[in-house]
């Protein structure tokens, strides 16, 4: 438990460091309006458009012209056309128009990247081959169009590696430190209860039980509670992203890891996906239900949210600077909290090493 | 045609990227004020200034002392003076005082720059071996100083690399997509008009008639143009700056290729000039003749070309940022319009792979 | 007089630019609050704190489970504790609680530096090993709690290598050319008068009189000068801080070189401590007296020094920057005033040297 671990900053280099042929938030349905979005994504520069038919796709960020990103130019009925000269591009990045030209070259064509649209989420393949085609379908998140719950979401942008938001998200440890304002509660309480981990060879699920704790303000604001709660926190971790459901219970209503159980419900989409090996994209939702006699506040619950992501956000970022501060200087020491996340970390690092490996 | 060509992102590493003993736009006459002006210009620091007795001068921009700029000093009636410890330098770079010391060092001198001040352009002898001397007179650039226009000018600075600028400026068929506000017109008709290329071993021509079209926004302000105009465009490249004469008559009131022809005239110079292998000053200016009945137009066309300018540099800048951003993953596929581009790239890489040879 | 030095811009790159086992000026003590404060001395990341028991404290910036910096963290009674986790640390940077887990491994720390708090002045010691402990006192300075005279100071951050700050404070002929609106004076007299350089191993002292002089503006506003002044300037160089005693007594009141003088007195304390190898905090105090019918200009003076001493950041800086500019074609030529500045040159110079050599 208490190993020293070489912070894998030198690991942080090599183009492969993310695991592959597997589907990542590229972004939310209701983001593509009539201008193309342009995001990085695994250090793939990609531009995200809906055409006039509603077909979202995804093409490499350029003109195979001269380069000028596509993303700078304007959605069409069947594709996207280039802001400088005009080449138009359909949705499989085959382009089907160069003005003032007839004859179209075989080779004016960009890369395509298949996308998933589910749930109001875009899932993108990123394949180990270019063009590589999915070889399973993407994730259901089906809590976004569960009519017990009503969500919200957003985007943040993170100056940090990817898995250092995995460790945090793996270990709500953190929130009596972080988060006393909102979602915080006791910091001990939080530090002592007891961590269940279970794992398989994908996914890593952390469960903590807290009966009898005080509600922290953000539950105070959604659910009448009185001066305790019975409080649990549900971790999944996914390669893609992470499912996180917390939530609490009058004392004594009911059995704490019942998931039929009643309460105040927190369903969080986590979607983590890499823009480069020191950057990322966090693409979050929240769903939640409401009290009978408090049905208006999911607002005030989004609002609390996105507040409380900004304090993860600002630590992490701090974490990553300071360790490229240090350098080689910092090691890392682990502690009780850390199974779930060294857990995580171990699945990516043998996906990564199979990847690399040269082919038999 | 289509060929498929490596964006020479290496190139841009070497001194020796640019061609030199030529004439480079340094700035305009009036710039130079009180204040002297720091430009780095071909990789080069350079101090800009005119003395108190009116002689423009360029000299490294470094006090030979302790290296503070000497663009940060003040300047006098035959000089400019260190604003640091006061050591004062005539136009030859040579120090002809050191306040409290008696002895001036003969090793008490900087690098100084030929400027030839012509028809409100300061020119700048840019030489192979330092010192050299200038081979043959700056360009003349009558029509700033022709009473039949009236012109305005100013100085971009462009996050992108010269030879970009030069392919922008030799290929108007973007004015139908980048610049529909202003001087843009009809996009099928620029990219489909027939665009006649000549050139030799140091100027490049690209001319484009149309006739019959809608005359753009701009010109409209500018003259009474009715529904159609015939438009013409001639590009002119060399080395150091690119001359550009658009203008329409209008329909049927003269030959369009006539270079006595009437109608609306604007001549733009196009000083580019290479900053670093990365960046660009691009030195502007326009010269318009005004309509007997609009006599008061050349404010509202400097601010419409000003308007257009921008509109360019902001997509050559994504141009070259997304180049950065695909690196060897962006080839290029030459298109129709590409002729005259292409040909000037070509002048420009003789050039400096005959400079970058060993002498016999 | 007139050597050409090379800038030594490589010797910038070394870890061991700087003279260890020293006292340096870490901070203030009325800097040290409630919160934390992060600072990186010397390359090394500190944070600095004074507990709720009183003791001013420094560790290495990093807790030691996951990196984040104890600076984001919050200050108890006897220790700092990680915002993020909440471990606790005490001011010998042993971990001495890990909220939620019994054991505390012995690899549970970081690195500590003594810290000596005297005359309003937060000293640390920068050994050569890690961990090594004084082997001298931190130096006195006893004008901040002299009852004559009442001071000010404050902290700046200079984009420069510290070596360049040494420099300009070496030599205040710079007076009449950098600072005229405040404390210049007439330039050529400060350019001709008479320097008197002294040294020893560890220290320069350089020694300025000038008789007769007109007093600056900011003198005037302190004290009742008439038309001229005699003007005194002592610098005393010493590796982590110079004491510079400036002012000036009503002409023919008594021996100008006499340390019992009277007249206006102005005694700055300049901490330089390197940040990086090109970057320095700039730690400042300014003690003055007053005149008995001009009792309140303490304030004034602080205003005109801080307005003197950001001219100074704003050269020294582009000093700096067009030293990277111009990279090794930037060569230094001495002049008469450089005497004092070159021999700390080559006492840091000699300590370096020592303390690079491989142990006998």
């Amino acid at each position: 438990m208490n190993t020293v671990t070489q912070v894998p900053l030198s690991a942080l280099k090599k183009e492969t460091s993310f695991p592959l042929d597997q589907w990542y938030v590229a972004g939310f349905s209701w983001e593509l309006k009539e201008q193309p979005i342009a995001r990085t994504l695994l250090n793939q520069p990609v531009v995200l458009f809906r055409t006039g038919d509603g077909v979202a796709a995804a093409l490499e960020d350029r003109c195979c012209h001269r380069s000028v990103p596509l993303s700078c130019g304007t959605v069409e009925k069947n594709g996207v056309r280039c802001g400088y000269h005009g080449l138009l591009y359909n949705t499989h990045g085959a382009c089907i128009e160069i003005p003032g030209q007839e004859k179209i070259p075989s080779k004016a064509k960009v890369r395509s990247y298949t996308i998933s649209e589910k749930n109001h989420i875009l899932w993108i393949w990123m394949p180990k081959e270019a063009g590589g085609a999915p070889t399973h379908e993407a994730p259901d998140y089906p809590h976004h169009d569960d009519p017990k719950y009503k969500f919200g979401g957003g985007v943040y942008h993170y100056d940090a590696p990817y898995q250092l938001i995995h460790d945090n998200l793996l270990d709500l440890s953190h929130l009596g430190y972080v988060h006393l304002k909102t979602i915080g509660g006791n910091a001990r309480q939080h530090m002592t209860a007891e961590m269940q981990v279970s794992s398989d060879e994908k996914t890593v699920r952390v469960v903590r039980l807290m009966p009898g704790t005080p509600p922290p303000p953000s539950y105070k604001m959604a659910w009448p509670f009185q001066e305790t709660c019975d409080r649990w926190q549900e971790i999944e971790f996914n390669l893609n992203h992470l499912s996180i459901w917390t939530g609490a219970i009058e004392p004594g209503t009911g059995a704490l890891d019942d998931p039929q159980r009643g309460g105040f419900h927190l369903r969080g989409l986590h979607g983590i996906t890499p823009e480069t090996e020191t950057t990322t994209h966090y693409f979050w939702s929240m769903a939640s239900n409401r009290h009978p006699d408090m049905p208006e506040t999911i607002a005030t619950v989004l609002q609390q949210i996105e507040f409380t992501f900004d304090e993860d956000r600002v630590i992490i970022e701090k974490q990553y600077a300071n360790m490229k501060r240090f350098g080689e200087r910092a090691t890392w020491m682990d502690i009780h909290v850390d199974v779930g996340a060294n857990r995580a970390r171990r699945i990516i690092a043998k996906l990564i090493g199979e990847q690399n490996q040269p082919a038999a």
